[in-house]
């Protein structure tokens, strides 16, 4: 490591998740010896402050990346696409938040702790996983390593914010339209480039990313097709469904899983994620103790609860996983790699 | 039948649930010659226009049953409990809403598009199913009579009108405290007799009712065991998790079946489903065509879309479940038992 640290920069800083990837930074305290903020030529020229220093968000450019030792990009797949090979070929390792290349075979895509040795693999750019992904797998490592795993099936409760800062927005302004009994016209939710939005205040939304010709959609397939490669189980039995609902940060998943140990208890379960890396337990139901999307943002951690044993299955469980789909789901996994990437020395 | 009608009492009657009773015996014509109104004291002397006429809310006693022919109950379980068997010695058939009776072996729990005939068997009282059960059997049953069924897992996405017109109020003023940034205090969600409450604005919450010492809830349990009470199947596997949402009314379900044939496609059980009685199909991901709660408030039918077949697996299919909990879910159900008890002549 250097002693004065690293050439960071941060592609989409005006985000949403460029915003939290900045935070992250700091509040981790990452060794940045020089700092490029770099958007679309949209958001360029707004002034963004990081430890008490202003910068100005430059366009990014191949030449934007001369010098830049780790790349962090968060601003939609087609700016990584073409940029992000840039990055590489002048030296930058890229740590890409977008869908670009996370099932590209050359490319890691990495959740530290689960696959964190998959860095040592990388030729340039490493894929940040979909955000409901990566709370999901943090929570099944730990059992598959201890017993085994053969089926996963989720179903999701995710938050309008993986949709970006104007799905914020259209939630607040429509749930204010609601309340106020007033008319209003849905423009971004569920997919903001898909033909038809539908109302997200008060309701639910069977649609998350586009639909695929065998009635999954994108995001269920991400979920599908990450958690595979994340795991290294191509023969995992994962099946999605995910929806979009009325909650600002935080999304949620009902889990149900099948382990290949018949003889596992409840409570060896939860002692288990109790003590796993990157998980904090919240399960007593005698205290009504279980994790909630209001009670993680701005939290790290994957929160897990509701683990219960299936009624019939000796080896199915249940169980309820929550987590900052901005913070882990996205900027601190992109960070946690970054961080990773020192540690292992291969920066 | 007789010409006039019959004299029907409807218990619980300012609730959430008794107006809707109301509103749909109004909207199918039930034949009533004499309407008596009850409520528990707190509520008595309420006035209720029905079929335009007001009439004053009495407070409910055995008493208050003499040449009752139908009573239908909404009015928790402690009064069912109390006085059902009181309506039933002075010759009155009752329609249970609340979980009194659900699992006792000589009360039919029934749902008309699934098990009709068990009417037949009645003592007296007939109970009407969990409002989460309800909507998900009548998508089940098709299923089980083509293909045969064997394992059902489902996770809720359950509305604060479930929990009665104090919840909605919580819902509404706790959303409009976020939206101004005020402070807020929950009292009722997520059940209002537990010791914690928790913010439904904006947050989801993996709480349905209490838990029981296995770890589910008694939400979780009631659709476990009633599914198999209804479906007359005691062997089918049967697991939930349910969830309350921001949503004021519209429960929706996740739901994993699998099915004992093993050569059946999606556009089978859509073409079976649109077939099936009390069914409206909602499933063309082209069209980004699928239920969701905010369309189906007021509507008596329940809404299937998002069928898909599982990708691991020939025998299992995903389909998500819609329907507005307080009609099908609770005063739909209630009355459409009282029209088949019409029907069957049992009455």
């Amino acid at each position: 490591m250097e002693a004065r640290g690293y050439h960071v920069a941060v592609v989409g800083a005006t985000g949403a998740v460029g915003q939290q990837m900045l935070n992250t930074l700091e509040k981790r305290n990452f060794p940045i010896s020089k700092l490029t903020l770099l958007s679309s030529e949209r958001s360029a020229g707004k002034k963004v402050t990081f430890r008490d220093e202003e910068y100005t968000v430059q366009t990014a450019t191949p030449d934007s990346f001369e010098g830049v030792q780790i790349a962090l990009f968060s601003a939609g797949g087609s700016v990584s696409k073409e940029l992000a090979p840039e990055a590489v070929k002048r030296g930058a390792i890229v740590v890409d938040n977008t869908s670009a290349y996370r099932m590209d075979e050359n490319v890691p895509l990495v959740v530290p702790e689960v696959n964190e040795e998959a860095l040592k693999n990388h030729n340039g750019i490493i894929a940040n996983p979909n955000c409901s992904t990566i709370q999901m797998v943090v929570a099944l490592e730990p059992l598959r390593k201890q017993y085994g795993l053969s089926k996963v099936i989720v179903s999701t409760y995710q938050a309008v914010s993986g949709a970006g800062a104007a799905a914020i927005n259209e939630l607040r302004e429509q749930s204010q339209a609601i309340l106020n009994g007033d008319s209003f016209s849905p423009e971004i939710l569920p997919v903001k480039g898909d033909e038809k939005h539908y109302q997200i205040a008060f309701n639910a939304i069977p649609q998350i990313d586009k639909f695929q010709d065998n009635g999954f959609t994108f995001e269920e397939m991400k979920m599908i097709n990450e958690t595979k490669k994340i795991m290294d189980m191509s023969q995992l039995h994962v099946a999605a469904t995910c929806v979009r609902l009325p909650v600002e940060t935080g999304h949620s998943e009902s889990v149900y899983v099948e382990i290949d140990d018949l003889n596992v208890s409840a409570e060896q379960v939860k002692q288990l994620l109790k003590e796993s890396d990157g998980i904090t337990l919240q399960d007593d139901p005698s205290q009504q103790l279980y994790p909630m999307p209001a009670d993680c943002v701005g939290k790290n951690d994957v929160f897990v609860g509701r683990i219960r044993k299936d009624l019939d299955r000796d080896n199915g469980f249940h169980m309820w996983i929550v987590s900052d789909n901005l913070l882990k789901g996205a900027a601190w996994n992109s960070v946690q790699i970054a961080e990773s990437l020192v540690k292992l020395k291969l920066v």
